[in-house]
């Protein structure tokens, strides 16, 4: 009998068929894939055992699993506060954005031609920052509040007069804010200075003030901005955009800089995270800001056109001269915050702080009348209470009636209200306090505000008719939908971009992230409420150990250049505590990706470059002649593997060997970790740490440009020095996240993929993706020459293909290829990396023979045209090329000036009048819209012709 | 003090603004919308009293009461079968679909050119059935399967030789099909026989197999269908899709027709509905066939195209001599049965199929070998077990075991295997039979199959392409993507559809419907796991009677269809019980909609007309003239209010009078309510019974075309005549649909919607209705004139624009300017209902300013190049308006012949170059597609230029 099991989620995670993929390995000349694989990755490398995972469950089995670790999960209303608040995510944008694949499978919009729904929406988010704020620049966006006020304290330090290295924070500031500084500063030199604020201030560089305070306090810090500037130092103010809608801006305070999050614009917990940070900054700052940054610029027809501005900044180019390691941000709860303010726009905002404020202004009359100490008399939002003694029992009481509030000590409780908090959940404060009262009338009179006329916001925000337009859910709804599409994401097409692994990401995975007991849960609350979390967290990190062959791993950066940087702290710590603290020197392949430098420099290390060869392969001389030159100052070398050329490098072994025996640490970045698991593990072939992408390898989707995770894993001598926790001290290495378990919230996404996959799936997806992108090669190959091969002329999961010959035969860039795929419905590959003039194209597992073909076809239409260039039946200027992408406007113009017919430009494919993409506007300049710098919405007139 | 508390959903559901609705106000030339109310809506009908309905709830708290309704529902594994059987939705359809208003608010495809994307979607559909069950033509859809039932009775009375009255129906027949079949023959003088179909059968015209039986047993029918067809009878089996793929289709065992449901293709329980039945027939049959048939046409280009084909069956254009009732189908429903198939495929299904089957036949091998009798050997999922006095109890077993299992009777209990049936769920069952077995080896060789070899399906099915592309997630998510992209829903843009109510389907009500507390529950699972939905159906039946002014209300009816032919019958029942039954003339005025003459018919009354004066109002005259005429046996009055017209009549009040004193009762259709809410109530004014239409007025979505739900309304004195149980015998009248409940899983949206609305809110959003219609007939009637208005110069909540005198002047036709709406991105209004030649529109309340502005610029657009059809500067046959809809296509085509330009074609507006919706096909050629009919899925040739 044949089997009659439901097929496994792998058929459909998968793209080709078994048949399918009978036709790819004929066309790559192979009788299976078992074969193909003993071809491609080297022996020496190969994984002995099968994966030690769980068999794989099916799609109903993983969510009903799912489903019982969530009810492990106990959602309290959480009054905790420290920088996290409860809020509404409006269903609108729960289901139309959260929950859209159009939204959160998009890739970063570094395609801003196809990107123009997403760098709007990324716009609202960076004019409410900037209009809240007042500071007239705003990127978008960083990864959480602690770490944007790391990038902050540096900002300062690369753009301030003083020669201090002296960081003064604010007494008040965050717990784990402080934290993540400190493990920040330490390997940069910086010497961190608590500080009230209150007298003189010690000779510095700059100085973070919290707004209002952790402890809730508001206070007016004029003064002490006034005390700075007077020293040369920059003042960063850590605010609560909420609390902005009702009190004066920190750019009206005299900030230079402000950063925070922006969790509360309807962002639901997760129990840490993904949340969008912010930071905006005052004039003369922003070509230092770190991440990236969306502005206006125009297209080839002079419209308005967004992208991201100033990207010389980053890291992908200035490497280890970057502002900052910051790669992946969070795009997708940008967008969510943004809307969120488009929703309710500036009068909502301001009705829901004045309820917020209120509450806790009546929460704290209450207390003080039924006998409490209430500590500040100027707050927001956060009631701290002296209750000497009482502290845990009254913590207990409250949490017997359904209520988590903060024991900030023994002798002291905190009461944070948002937007969710009412009479009822007031009530039971004062009842846990023992303060029995009826009745929460937020109009009473006798109850003053508790924001000091000062400090009461006078100037307005969200003047932008964006913020106006969309109060109704129909209008909210339509708004969203045109926006989405004008994107490409993956439910249109392959996103074929090379080390980026845009996959699948299941419905089944996806799900789960927003039910209310994984999504709801405040990261700070009792572990014993988050059980279900912490068996998920933990199995997932075991499951991940078992795949990459390390010993240990922690989930907690939330993006890769956190993992990386985590990764490096560990390396760092390890040789001191051996007593080899001044091995310093990372060595880094040419070919690296530039977070990998920038992250060196971050963790205090001196980069070294490594040459590579013509094959892209590590430079094995020039590689024993760095060692040689630094040999005892060698702390690690950073490598990826498969190389960023798309090859199983053969050397790998030796290379790892070589390091260890001059004493250094070996990092495998893990980019390109789909094209090992099941088959190799770095923890096996010489590795000593690596970080992971789980929005490349593990199916978190990319979201427009995060959010992503990015686990550090360890051997076991590492494992000591893997990042702690934001709230413990002690451990030999702080935390690099705000959150214990970084981005928590999204982590069912890749348990689910791990669960429902078994190590038998994961394995065939690895080798079905390294036949895609052979047999993409092969097809390839007669049109444009694949740059690097490894054995038997294959590639591993992705392959390069070389634009160079063609652009200096013909002038036709890698640009204009690029720019002509969107006619054809494309997203462009990677562009330029690592290699200038060539494409890297990774196809996944996911994408079915099909699709390959109208991928393929599309390049071979492409070639064509190129050559018609070439031959000098189209104008080297005025070609189809150079002219991409078309818009429908265009297209439709009553004037057609071209050389080459309108269906040429429109239709070049059949199968494009079955399916067209039409892309919104025309080539972008981008040197235009950094020379004239708008970050914020552009005033409706732009847009008039 | 401001309001602080968040502002109420009904400022999110209601689209204008404040400001906006005063500045509508002033255009319409009224200080308030007080003052406006009480000129348009007559004195006599308005409610003295506010709506007593609970306050209120924020979108949040409904959220949470929802919650708290469906944690009393408990979900238990259900093996009842009988019609209803689980099924796993796939997640990615789940998502994309049916948690997408991309195409859930959708409306019926009438506008073919928008609807290509649906159209696909239900031409897939077709092909199932009629690939299956080997029947040529299939509808899409039907409402469940004994209302299909009951529908191919009358087509086979209708359409056979037979002169006899009767209809024989198998004994093994679903128990509601039998009762629904009862409460429609009744009226219709048919004459039903229960027969075991083994001896002779008796003078027919038609015969009901059930196939597999209700028993579970698999029957050879050819031998009937001989012994049928000898008689001159039509032979309807009712067979079960998924038996289907194993067992051999009721085409070649000589059925003509096929009906059942399709819900175990994916769709949940929902307690009884929404589902899609099918019906397929036999070559000659077509013509006759009721309901939505979509089939494949032409467009201008010649290019294949989509549309409902033989239109001139239906009530809309039939009327009384309609091949049925049926309006508003299950296309929702249909779609997702039919992308069911294309994911699974042929080998998918079958293989489900095997998986289910296998499970049932070592289920009754356990039984068998435990010692339990199994009546039938011969079966395909269902198995019926005698258990002489012990059927309760072993039921009660079963249940504590999480199981829910079917007692036929006190000796019998039978088990349904389904695709969630696993080895767990039959060790379940077997030790509840008291039989201990251990394991369940599906692949037993002992354990032979229980289907026939002579039953053995030998034919092939779901050959086409589309079946085999689409098995990936990503194939998948991007096929439903490209598809919903084809069309205009609610999310796109206005739908303005007069007697429609395209209103908001707000998010809020949607999200419970596919919590598993609500899809998740058998119809006919014991009442006491279902007490969160018996309480949520009561508590909106009794807020439906307050807002309507009944006594009594019954969501049965799952169509609006249904609820006219179950408050017909509530008619005929109470006068025959009062010894009246010779009342059988039912008065219908020449306006109405044509469902109200079928239903009649259906409901074995005689329909007489009664004129309309010129003001689209009742002609008093004629209808005195009628009632003398017809007074002894004057059985109703069906009428619309306000009129279909658009308009408040004035003499309402009096027609009911005249109506009553004549001994007629009054029937008040509903589809207008949304011009009634908290203004007026039928029920109060003189209407003894009307039906509603939740996918109007409540918020339920149109769904591409259904679900609908059409519960009916009756005052105290036909309160015990409304529909019965489908399972309880002794009503005076029987069950309208398969489900006691009816479409059950949808009611959470109504109720969320009145419990988020209160009175209130669901008042204002009445007078915003009808101030937006008034709006914008003010601002069209300078440029078309308005057809009837009431008191004021006012409309109702809709109004009729005439495109006559434009006809006559220029050649331009409604349908031209239809067409042309297209180009400007809308969704035409109704078109040449009640009146030829004219556009019926409705706003409603959710669409803001901007956007009925926008529509309204659009007409006037339009208007500008009607006037220049007159004048001569456009041709009269080669001008945008009788070229409308322009593709990308064309607009983009080397050669441009038109002598009107390109721009003028696709950006006649310039909002236009902001927001562009590209219609996927050319004008459709309907007479072709009906003179040359195709109702499956088309080769792939035949899209080849």
């Amino acid at each position: 009998m044949t089997d009659l099991s439901p097929p496994p989620f792998s058929t459909r995670h998968i793209g080709p068929s078994p048949s399918e993929q009978q036709r790819m390995l004929e066309a790559v000349g192979f009788e299976s894939v078992a074969d193909l694989v003993a071809v491609a990755v080297p022996e020496a490398i190969r994984s002995k055992d099968r994966l030690k995972l769980p068999a794989a469950a099916s799609e109903a089995e993983a969510i009903a699993e799912l489903r019982a670790l969530a009810d492990r999960n106990q959602v309290l209303t959480s009054m905790i506060g420290l920088g996290y608040h409860d809020t509404v995510t409006p269903a609108v944008i729960r289901r139309n954005l959260l929950e859209n694949p159009g939204w959160y499978t998009a890739y970063t919009p570094y395609q801003p031609e196809i990107s123009q729904g997403r760098l709007e929406a990324l716009l609202n988010f960076q004019t409410v920052v900037s209009d809240l704020t007042a500071l007239p620049v705003a990127g978008a966006s960083l990864l959480d509040e602690s770490t944007a006020a790391a990038e902050a304290m540096t900002l300062s330090r690369r753009t301030g007069k003083s020669k201090s290295d002296v960081f003064v924070i604010d007494a008040d500031t965050l717990p784990q804010t402080k934290a993540v500084l400190a493990t920040r500063a330490e390997p940069l030199g910086i010497t961190l200075v608590d500080s009230d604020l209150a007298g003189e201030l010690p000779d510095c560089f700059g100085v973070l003030v919290q707004y209002p305070g952790a402890s809730g306090r508001l206070r007016d810090f004029r003064d002490v901005a006034e005390r700075a500037h007077a020293a040369g130092a920059l003042v960063v103010a850590a605010a609560d955009l909420l609390a902005l809608t009702l009190v004066a801006a920190p750019g009206e305070l005299g900030a230079d800089i402000a950063i925070g999050s922006t969790q509360r614009f309807g962002v639901s917990f997760g129990f840490g995270g993904p949340h969008a940070a912010y930071m905006s900054v005052r004039e003369g700052l922003q070509r230092q800001m770190p991440g990236r940054l969306v502005g206006v610029s125009v297209d080839a027809d002079g419209d308005p056109a967004y992208r991201l501005a100033l990207q010389t900044r980053e890291q992908h180019i200035r490497r280890e001269k970057a502002t900052s390691n910051i790669c992946t941000a969070q795009v997708l709860l940008a967008v969510i915050a943004g809307m969120y303010a488009v929703y309710h726009g500036p009068d909502g905002l301001r009705r829901i702080a004045t309820r917020v404020h209120r509450h806790a202004a009546v929460l704290a009359d209450g207390l003080r009348q039924g006998g409490v100490e209430v500590v500040h008399q100027e707050f927001f939002d956060t009631v701290l209470t002296r209750v000497p003694g009482r502290a845990a029992e009254i913590v207990a009481a409250a949490a017997e009636r359904g209520v988590n509030l903060w024991q900030a000590d023994a002798d002291h409780v905190s009461i944070a209200c948002d937007e969710k908090t009412g009479a009822a959940e007031v009530t039971k404060v004062w009842a846990a306090f023992g303060v029995e009262r009826d009745g929460v009338a937020l109009d009473d009179p006798r109850v003053p505000d508790a924001v000091p006329a000062s400090l009461a916001r006078e100037s307005g925000y969200l003047t932008h008719p964006v913020f106006h337009d969309h109060h109704s859910e129909t209008a909210m709804l339509r708004y969203l939908r045109k926006l989405q599409d004008r994107d490409i994401a993956l439910d249109r097409s392959m996103i074929p971009l090379g080390s980026c692994t845009m996959k699948l990401n299941a419905t089944t995975e996806m799900e789960p992230i927003t039910w209310p007991e994984f999504a709801a849960i405040h990261p700070y609350a009792p572990e014993a409420q988050a059980a279900g979390y912490v068996d998920l967290i933990q199995t997932l990190e075991g499951w991940l150990a078992e795949i990459t062959g390390y010993d240990a791993v922690s989930i907690q950066p939330n993006a890769g250049s956190q993992g990386e940087f985590a990764g490096l702290l560990a390396i760092r710590a390890y040789h001191r505590e051996r007593g080899e603290g001044e091995r310093d020197v990372c060595l880094i392949p040419s070919s690296a990706h530039g977070t990998n430098a920038a992250s060196a420099v971050m963790a205090g290390m001196r980069v070294v470059v490594v040459a590579c060869d013509a094959g892209g392969n590590v430079e094995l001389a020039d590689l024993d002649a760095k060692i040689d030159k630094h040999r005892d100052r060698l702390a690690a070398i950073m490598i990826t593997y498969p190389s960023t050329h798309g090859v199983y490098e053969e050397t790998v072994t030796e290379i790892c060997a070589k390091v260890h025996r001059a004493g250094g640490q070996v990092y495998v970045d893990g980019a390109n970790l789909n094209a090992l698991v099941g088959l190799a593990k770095p923890g096996e072939f010489g590795a000593d740490v690596s970080h992971l992408n789980l929005h490349k390898t593990f199916c978190i989707p990319h979201g427009g440009g995060g959010p992503g995770v990015g686990p550090v894993a360890v051997r076991a001598h590492l494992t000591p020095y893997l990042p702690g926790h934001p709230l413990r001290d002690g451990t030999p290495v702080g935390p690099v996240s705000a959150a214990p378990y970084g981005s928590a919230g999204i982590l069912p996404i890749s348990w689910a993929y791990i669960r429902m996959m078994g190590g038998d799936g994961l394995t065939a997806a690895t080798e079905q993706a390294i036949l895609s992108a052979n047999y993409l090669a092969r097809r390839l190959a007669p049109h444009y020459p694949v740059l690097y091969t490894g054995r038997g002329g294959l590639v591993a999961h992705e392959c390069i293909v070389d634009l160079r010959p063609i652009t200096k035969e013909t002038g036709v860039t890698v640009d204009d290829v690029a720019k002509r795929l969107i006619d054809y419905g494309f997203h462009a590959p990677t562009m330029s990396f690592p290699v200038a003039g060539t494409f890297m194209i990774e196809p996944t597992e996911s994408e079915d023979l099909g699709e390959l073909d109208r991928f393929v076809d599309a390049m071979i239409a492409i070639r064509e045209e190129i050559a018609k260039v070439g031959s000098g039946d189209y104008g080297k200027t005025d070609n189809p090329l150079r002219n991409a992408p078309h818009t429908a406007e265009a297209l439709t113009a009553d004037a057609w000036p071209h050389p080459y017919s309108r269906t040429e430009a429109a239709y070049p494919v059949p199968s494009l009048r079955d399916d067209k993409y039409w892309v919104p506007v025309r080539r972008i300049d981008q040197a235009y819209g950094d020379r004239n710098l708008v970050c914020s919405c552009p005033p409706l007139e732009a847009y008039e012709d």
